[in-house]
């Protein structure tokens, strides 16, 4: 097991990383955690041995709660080794690489939580305590980390739509049925699953899982510019006056904290809209 | 509550219109309808204030029966917005519209109703009362207003090919489990459910909610020049012998009226077969 | 009833060609099935009265239980009649005839059957029976028949990746809830169901019909280049020395035979790791 920052990795199987994310209160993915996971891909693909990643969080309530913005200064404009800048460069490394990711979902996993674990090849979420959402609209801004690229793909126009205008919260079942995860598994029942799943990759060839990867990537994955656009679209938005106004609600209602408020923000985004309600009653037509 | 038409629009609720289509006796869709339906996108749009409209019916056994072919001479012709003939126009326009658009489906919608409701960015239909189908294939015609073009891309190739060669009747649990729509709901939840939705979209923003739909629709939304080319194939079809002996048959069987036959038009679709059966088992080898 | 080979043919209703394949003792597919199943084709469409050919298997614990490898060298390389090699002939030609496909499966069907069931235009499985897979990572190859062109555009990305890289045996109710199938059945109700289906069909108009499929085709239909590409990666990769040496696992196993192995084909694969568990725990870093 070594530790190297936001990520603790197991790698007592052979041809198996477990890599378990950690950032208390509520694990909040901070820009550091993004350089983290390029490190880790890099590596993994380095070790010859290594078929399969697993990725999951110490903790049960948040796989990964959402972007840390109070961090977002923090971010590298370094481009990868796709060319993109970092985020978009982990995406694009996941989906292409011959090492096979899988997301093991517990808890909430929100925004770039969510765009994580469409980024990797297989995700299967606890039919108890997981829930996935992209809360996006709600603060007045666009998801610009893949999501607009892989849910109409995954899950056809209309979920999407679904999924990224209501910004809704939506639990394992129903994400099983759209198929925003593979499998929603009863949470005891999950461990067991995704464990015998990377040993059966683990006791494959890495060249033969590497090549038939790259052949069913000929259909259904977005390149790197698409994704880019989303992610202009929403630091474009960031600037815009009613996305600040929304955003300067989340202070005080436990934005970031291990509150009511980040246990369900799908739920209470309609909370935050900025004093709509009466000006809209008071100026339009009836 | 306006009622220009066949369309009662409910504005009470800020952000939202509520379209309820009412055409006695079985809500056949005529072409004065479609024309209705271009100037309500038109109106929405022009009102910066609406972000949703939800589409429903006042009959709960049709949301929209089919096409009234008896009036199919009053189609306009007149290119419409989008470049495109009136019926193309609409589905154009609601898929491309920063206003979202949802259906809420209780009791049959078939034929161009199906197409409708493909056509609405999301669609939530009663689990005890919807009832979705495309049944043009045994009236010798190939759906022509996107059936053809939205279900592959929603369902798959395989379940689009037997919703529209079968021409069946599908309940809401199948379509859901299809992908046809995005959720079947018990028959008492449904109407909160949408409400629910709807009162969402109208807490955020229509410049948000445009942008995302936008960026969405860079995927599995097809173009109008697809659609015309199903239309034209349809219209066609119209003059072939084949269509004209089937559609004969629907004379006297109770076709555009409140009966049987409508109510289960799908299921009745082999009782069209204009005699093939005797000539087929005279003919053919055995 | 004619019985030409492996397929015999009940033509006993208008309109319907009922082929069920038989070759024991566990229905592998050997290469002369392939040449009489574009005969089969040939003939169906020749004859202007079949709309539909329903296939299904005699043994109800295989519908094709995989490709006869032992008998690959009599393997036709005669292009057919869309200038692509035999197999690939019978996938194009079946997802481009007028006449309509449909495969009802009871039992195992695994690597190239699975890849026939998804080139038939419908797929209907027994929910008690019916086991789908594509084993072939597990012997050291990529699926070379159509499963990586077809599986990502019916199930998406992530659940086709979970398909072809575990290797892994699915039960026809999450074939179902990932589209790999239209529907799971329970297994009483799966021969009434396609009889239904079939006969509607044939009520139907084959132009009709036909025209329909070829709209529909205008989306996720692969081609047959793209076919080969994967074709060619299974030949190339026969070569290599790591299939070679999982393959050579196979004998002595009860491969192609009536026997435990060929009943959990799937769940079997990580038995054939050739010793790398101790190697990989020798040589890697801990």
């Amino acid at each position: 097991m070594s530790a190297a920052g936001y990520f603790a990795i197991d790698r007592s199987e052979p041809g198996i990383w477990r890599a378990t994310f950690s950032n208390p209160p509520i694990n909040l993915l901070p820009p550091a955690a993004i350089t983290e996971l390029q490190a880790i891909i890099t590596a993994a693909e380095a070790d010859a041995f290594v078929r399969v990643m697993v990725f999951d969080s110490a903790d049960s309530d948040f796989f990964i709660a959402h972007f840390d913005t109070a961090k977002a200064a923090e971010m590298s404009r370094e481009p990868g080794w796709s060319g993109h800048s970092p985020w978009i460069d982990v995406v694009i490394r996941l989906s292409r690489s011959p090492v096979i990711s899988i997301a093991k979902i517990s808890g909430r996993t929100r925004g770039v939580g969510s765009e994580f674990v469409l980024a990797c090849d297989m995700r299967f979420a606890s039919r108890q305590r997981a829930i996935l959402g992209q809360p996006e609209v709600g603060v007045g801004l666009p998801p610009g980390g893949g999501a607009l690229e892989w849910l109409p793909r995954l899950v056809g126009r209309a979920r999407a739509l679904e999924i990224v205008l209501s910004g809704d919260d939506f639990r394992a079942d129903v994400a099983e049925r759209y198929g925003w995860i593979n499998r929603a598994l009863d949470d005891h029942a999950l461990g067991p699953f995704v464990d015998d799943l990377a040993r059966r990759l683990a006791s494959f060839d890495r060249e033969t899982l590497g090549e038939i990867k790259t052949l069913v990537n000929r259909v259904g994955v977005p390149d790197g510019d698409a994704i880019e656009t989303s992610n202009r679209a929403f630091f474009d938005a960031l600037a815009r006056t009613a996305a600040q106004a929304r955003r300067s609600q989340l202070a005080g209602m436990g934005y970031g904290e291990r509150s009511d408020f980040e246990l369900n923000f799908g739920r209470r985004l309609p909370d935050l809209q900025p004093g709509a309600a009466p000006v809209l009653s008071a100026a339009r037509p009836t």
